[in-house]
């Protein structure tokens, strides 16, 4: 073997003392990267393993095109945009799902994502009645009902109010996941758990508006309506809606996006998605939830007795592996990466273990960035792939001790008629090929 | 006065037991904002105050268009984009500031953000020579010079290496504010403090690759290198390459920017923004700083005696109210939230102290969101404005307990040669008719 090509993976390179990597040394990744991470550049030939030892790779000594010419100007873009070579990296609908594109849904692209926010761009969409577009100057939102002094705001008005804050939480719809009751459906974790986000919001607290208008002592529920065509309702429970719901105008630094409520949504942490009314319009405080169509034929859990749960707001643990999945499939043997995310709707996730041979050996992974109550959390598992196959799982614990269920488990209390609510463990099943499939054990 | 007009600001609305903003109570906040931010809707004629009282509110009752029709297709913009009321949140250029839009600035639009993170698309840009656009698959990073073995890693390389982090962390390039040093002179927070933003990233640490690649004992500093066309290159000593640098991929959620570097860039905590290097190609290993223009004819500190400081890299602490500020004026009397963002190149942000009065009576604001090391931290202050002039300035505060420095006490050291590392105090004039302008105390 020459200076210029890469030890095979049983000739670990000399072992250095400054070595720290967390759980991977060097000497193991060097090892099992197999290829070897990278290659000698010394002398005339410089090879990257991978490619046949010792032939030259066109890639590294000659200077490349865009070091040779100027590029694009500084603000080409005013408001920027991403590479052209992650053009693939969008929301995607599945048109057999919804009947019309405005009563529909996009998913976000987990498996091409990382970190723990979710870019404004790429977050799910789901709206009953198609985008609206609002004018902020014409924007208004009334609260009244069992108030004392029913009251209309202005966007400006709201955000001429004391308290405002910055607060990070998942938004996850009720029916993600839904497809994969009755067994392994959609081939890829954009679609099984894409009806996901995590945002970074920027609002004031619902309970000042409510404080302004005064809630009278019968108020018990919040109605919630949004201004959009579909004139979308939601019942909330005063406690609730006292306790930690936002009236938000910001997103991730910027003005709430059009799909998401422009100018401003209601924020409803923990809970599901269908309660944090886009386009928010109105707040009626009564005595008693109004049991609109989003809660009694939809948005309730239909068990296999035929009865249904309603009113199971807050979204329990759940977790999924992103990388590897369908659309992330492993590319080579050796050092690999497997990353995924966890949230609750009931505090901080405080624990992932993660299986790769369905369940018979756990392993903790490695919670990662923020990790904040009902916000999503980033977490790692480095392994080694000798090209077996391998079935992968993630299993999420939060901070009540909740422990997130397997999909069995789940079946033997809900039955399979359930659209909504399904948290149970994701089964990937990776081939010797690196392609993975959606599948179930059991 | 009618049931359906609103109180005067003399007639506080009936007190309310749970009434519990943070730092101005309800009764002051209705009563503060004069026009009272909401009116009373029951009866015919509903109004709002500001309107002519007892005039209806067109925007209230009539059903608007857009919940009367369908509105856009979910998936309309697989990858999303603000609202069209927002064209004008947008990156800027000062034209007269550069020679070529090549090689040039634009600016982060500060007075129009909110929360802590600053969106991808309107991170502020510094090119040399433009945008490279680098071809992942095609991409290098060589790491060598007094290394053990010289290493090239491709992309993929880099994704799976083991100890990946998520981080957020502020860039400021170093010539932020420095059209300030002789006096008051753009306009606009955008373009006194517009270079810098806050972003998290997703990569790996720099000590991963360089222990890989094993530094000589000798080894005492790293070279970074850009493809794009200006060939960017920066020393950088050994022991922050070894600290917390990292190789990153990833910016909020999703790949590197294209103008933020792509695929690879390097992340240099709290140090100034053109170390960051963009398109990031080589990094080699030396026992001395290189000496490239970028640290000697530019990025040092010119005084007033014709001498220069060198390799001033660390950001000192740093705030700047972004709200009221040229671009944002007062908009009314009544209640106000004056909101603005503080960093530290040390540490943390403690404390921020905001004036109304040029520095006679100073009050804490509210710090809120995340509050991280090296990374932006947003604060409030609420506040009833009668309508006299104000003096605004923010003082920020590290947990080293270095405190922001007034520009006076700036020049008294440096004197006004110096384009580099303005962390002055900022002045705005706010006018009785609200409009606001970069002005100077003392």
């Amino acid at each position: 073997m020459s200076d210029n090509t890469l030890p095979d993976n049983k000739q670990p390179p000399a072992d250095r003392a400054r070595s720290a990597e967390p759980s991977l040394s060097r000497r193991r990744f060097l090892a099992a990267a197999g290829l070897g991470a990278g290659a000698a550049v010394v002398g005339a030939g410089p090879a990257r393993a991978g490619s046949v030892p010792g032939a030259p790779d066109p890639n590294i000594v000659p200077v490349p095109g865009w070091t040779k010419t100027l590029g694009a100007p500084v603000n080409a873009n005013p408001y920027g945009k991403p590479s052209k070579f992650e053009k693939d990296v969008v929301r995607r609908e599945v048109t057999w799902l919804t009947a019309s594109s405005e009563s529909s849904v996009s998913f976000t692209p987990l498996y091409a994502l990382d970190g723990t926010i979710t870019p404004s761009g790429l977050c799910f969409v789901r709206h009953h009645g198609g985008e609206a577009e609002i004018d902020p100057d014409k924007y208004r939102l009334m609260i009244h009902g069992m108030v004392d002094k029913p009251l209309v705001f202005t966007l400006e008005d709201i955000r001429r109010m004391p308290g405002r804050v910055n607060r990070a939480y998942f938004l996850e719809c009720a029916a993600n996941s839904g497809m994969e009751w009755r067994g392994a459906q959609l081939n890829g974790c954009q679609f099984t758990h894409g009806m996901i986000h995590n945002v970074q919001y920027t609002g004031v607290p619902l309970r000042t508006l409510l404080d302004m208008a005064g809630v009278k002592p019968k108020g018990k529920w919040v109605l919630a309506e949004g201004a959009d065509a579909a004139v979308m309702t939601r019942s909330i429970p005063i406690e609730k809606a006292l306790d930690d719901c936002l009236v938000a105008f910001g997103m991730n630094g910027e003005a709430l996006r059009p799909e998401q409520g422009y100018p401003v949504r209601l924020v409803v942490p923990g809970w599901e998605g269908n309660m944090w009314v886009k386009w928010l319009r109105r707040l009626k405080v009564g005595d008693q939830p109004w049991q609109q169509r989003e809660e009694t034929s939809k948005y309730t859990d239909l068990l296999a007795d035929g009865r249904s749960r309603r009113f199971t707001f807050i979204m329990d643990a759940k977790s999924v592996v992103t990388n590897p999945s369908p659309q992330a499939p492993l590319k080579q043997k050796g050092a690999n990466v497997l990353t995924g995310v966890a949230w609750s709707g009931r505090g901080a996730i405080k624990r992932v273990d993660v299986t790769l041979d369905g369940g018979r050996n756990w392993t903790t992974a490695r919670i990662e960035g923020p990790n904040t109550s009902r916000a999503m959390t980033r977490f790692y598992l480095d392994f080694d792939w000798a090209g077996q196959e391998l079935m992968v799982q993630s299993r999420a614990m939060d901070d009540t001790g909740y422990v997130q269920p397997t999909k069995q488990e789940l079946r033997a209390i809900r039955g399979t008629n359930s659209i909504y609510h399904n948290n149970g463990i994701q089964t990937w099943l990776v081939r010797g090929n690196g392609e993975t499939e959606n599948v179930e054990v059991g």
